[in-house]
């Protein structure tokens, strides 16, 4: 499969992606290599990567636990504190074998050690494979709110094994499909269509497609000034109700792809409201990701603790939520202002 | 004054300074604007700030407590929070008005807050308007290792006004009395003499001629892969002794400019051990900076832990402790390699 080459680093697919792995390693002098694992990938997946690395170096593992709940301030300080431990230098590699939880936080913990250390990133969940490892964003949570804390940051490259995906559950292979369903709504009617029709049938392609349209997107604007902002379509109700389920001792933790897909057919349906955003594509939506996530069990007395989080999105200027609505298929539209009332009424069409 | 064009921000001194800023401020959107200040330019230096800026735009005032003990990751997620509580946005400006501490730790803060806003850097104090303002690093401690977590982030724009000056005790004055003492040892002749001989007579071009070179020197290298290293000359056994110090209950807490003098002279003895660095100027600067900033009382049993923390440079590779060295004044070596035993003996040196 085709490389791609990203804002600073090469995104490299299957049997090619080793090869390349070890073309760096040969050409750059480490010191060190570091391995961030969770206890989920050191037991599925580490034992691959290695067996595929050519090298003399030492290569320390570290493992932290699995989960959105330990991507925080307090884990990087522990991951700092080993590395400094491990003696780790500048010419150190970290290699960020993992879903999203790994690559944001490996890669802020990288970016911000000494200043910068080089690092890799090597997906291993679907969602990551889409969206986390390709882009630059790094970070962390601060407190609920999600990767308030981080940098852009370009790994030195990202390995895309699809191999890796049979060791990850049913579950989180529908919750990556969020964003590819993402990636075809905002820019390729045919994406959207394939994934819509034929779920992860075309795995491989549904990949190479969406790492394509996010790189895309991100060369023209890396630090999300403007076109960018495109990528968080239905991320904006999405991650205040994924912060709100997080919060609660009550809920049970969504998946990412769970909250996305809820903000997907909310902010479809304010699109539809707005700028005539087709009202059959709407519906077909709607049924075919609570077909699919199942319907995300928010209540009307969330609905506080919802746009209290929308207030702390990143995109907002001024106390204004800023979402990306879309007139159709590939037609967004950029810094769009929402009155409450019609936020609330999306949520409720969602519910219906 | 004239202004210096810096990496990717200007340095501005005087009363240019504010109408420059007025200017930034007039041309630029920002949503909020918050001050950073300790308990000391809160007092002393902020009114003035605050007199000049001509803006209609909400100025939030943060406080944190002085002193290198607050720059830690816990005094960050204090600010992170307090940012977010105070509806900070990725439009928001934040100025840091402060010593060393203020700028390096506010820069890290700003510019991994939502990945990052912009900031300005107000340096109040001698030491963080020759040096730490300027140059685009910004971090914090990790324990007692200095500057261990942080990123090279460029300020807007940087801005001297050596009437805050007055403010600071003379114990803050001798300190950052260091720093152009290492600019005028490393490149510049003509200001080493005019420090050595005249103290802080001509402090205005002492100034400007110290932000002149470190500008020169990160302009030609900004990540510290080769050139940049050589503002670290008496920083590698500086740094170790300050760490020393910090640990120690019953030590008090050395001065910045304390541990460089130590630092400046100790890596002195090794120059002229291993490069023929003159005898005169070493014995001369030995006297001096003793003079000036009194005996660092080091004592041989501190030295294992000197040593432990002189493994944690972040300028080694490989658990090689990496030196900048003088063959003369304005003649320089990166990339050393010293014995133990040699450093033993610079630092008994020093105290002999």
């Amino acid at each position: 499969m085709k490389s791609i080459q990203s804002t600073h680093c090469h995104v490299h697919f299957q049997e090619n992606a080793y090869s390349q792995l070890n073309n760096y390693l040969a050409s750059n002098k480490h010191s060190l290599i570091f391995i961030l694992v969770d206890e989920n990938t050191n037991r599925d997946c580490l034992a691959k990567l290695m067996s595929q690395m050519a090298t003399d170096l030492t290569i320390e593992i570290i493992e932290i636990e699995s989960g959105e709940i330990n991507k925080t301030l307090e884990t990087c300080t522990g991951l700092w504190n080993v590395l400094t431990e491990l003696g780790a230098d500048r010419k150190s590699l970290m290699i960020n074998l993992g879903g999203g939880v790994i690559t944001d936080m490996g890669g802020f913990v990288a970016s911000t050690f000494k200043r910068g250390i080089s690092f890799i990133n090597v997906p291993t969940t679907l969602l990551s494979m889409v969206d986390a490892s390709v882009g630059g964003k790094t970070g962390v949570d601060l407190g609920v709110l999600k990767n308030q804390i981080g940098i852009f940051s370009d790994p030195e490259m990202v390995l895309i094994d699809t191999e890796f995906l049979k060791t990850v559950s049913s579950e989180e292979m529908i919750s990556g499909t969020a964003e590819i369903i993402k990636h075809g709504l905002i820019y390729d009617r045919d994406l959207y269509n394939d994934v819509r029709n034929n779920n992860l049938k075309n795995v491989k392609y549904l990949i190479h497609r969406s790492v394509e349209i996010k790189n895309d997107v991100v060369l023209k604007d890396q630090k999300e000034s403007s076109l960018r902002k495109i990528l968080n379509y239905g991320h904006t109700i999405g991650h205040a109700v994924e912060s709100c389920f997080l919060e609660s001792d009550q809920k049970k933790t969504l998946t990412h792809g769970q909250a996305i897909s809820l903000g997907m057919v909310a902010e479809a349906y304010i699109s539809h409201k707005l700028f005539g955003f087709p009202k059959e594509i709407l519906q077909d939506l709607k049924s075919y990701v609570i077909d699919l996530f199942g319907k995300v069990p928010v209540a009307p007395e969330d609905y506080p603790t919802v746009f209290d989080y929308l207030k702390h999105d990143k995109k907002n200027i001024g106390g204004q939520v800023n979402f990306v609505l879309l007139e159709d298929i590939e037609k967004f539209k950029i810094d769009c202002k929402v009155d409450i009332q019609l936020i609330e009424e999306s949520i409720n069409y969602y519910l219906s």
